[in-house]
């Protein structure tokens, strides 16, 4: 797997795939960038959660119709000091939908454990939420 | 540090980041989605080059002006089997530019080993080259 990524100036980059697809990057404004894209980390961020994503489709086929709504809130802890990796990476997956819990923790896990090749990619700790139609699904 | 990534149907999701940037990804065609951005894995890919890249900007400073351009190939081995994570990535930095060979090197051993908040949250194992005005530059 291949991509190539290009510096716009100052601390922007954008990257270009196989297939012609681009992601813009930038530091916020805040680390002297011009936030006009994600910074680096949260688009591993965003790596992490559209894997599980993906594979939560995969697992979930039969149910899909019922879905409402999937949306995955990260939050990485990150190391105090340089190389600020991150240590810990919280998934809270809410689902909407008519869907019973325990297939939705069978996806979460499937995809950790199994398929999610972002998640096996890093080597922060992970840990997992599952928030069904708006409150908390203990794990079965 | 904090994102939210969002189910657009099908394979494609959006992550939104604390400053609202936005970045969208899919599954290609070819895996079952439409392509309507890069994928999961892709996005680290660039996350990986962004991050160095900053980097760069940062230690290159006194160079930055002379410096015309600044690519980052990714080129990412991946497990076989599911899960496919990367077991292994080369950078290829390119760099067109008046700038000493040693500093570019510098620059870009300094972000692998110290400051790099992406290559030290990968289990990879992380490879450069550096491409200096066309032709490749030994490591000092």
């Amino acid at each position: 797997m291949k991509a190539s990524t290009t510096w716009e100036g100052n601390m922007a980059f954008t990257m270009t795939n196989e297939n012609g697809n681009t992601m813009r990057m930038d530091a916020p404004v805040a680390n002297g960038g011009e936030g006009s894209g994600p910074s680096p980390m949260e688009v591993v961020l965003g790596g992490l959660a559209g894997c599980m994503g993906i594979d939560m489709v995969m697992v979930l086929k039969p149910y899909l119709d019922k879905i409402e709504r999937m949306t995955f809130d990260t939050v990485g802890e990150r190391n105090d000091e340089p190389p600020r990796y991150f240590k810990a990476i919280e998934l809270v997956v809410h689902v909407d939908g008519d869907v019973p819990a325990s297939r939705v923790w069978r996806a979460v896990k499937l995809s950790d454990e199994k398929y999610c090749s972002v998640a096996n990619s890093l080597n922060a700790e992970l840990s997992y939420k599952v928030i069904l139609n708006g409150e908390e699904a203990a794990e079965a």
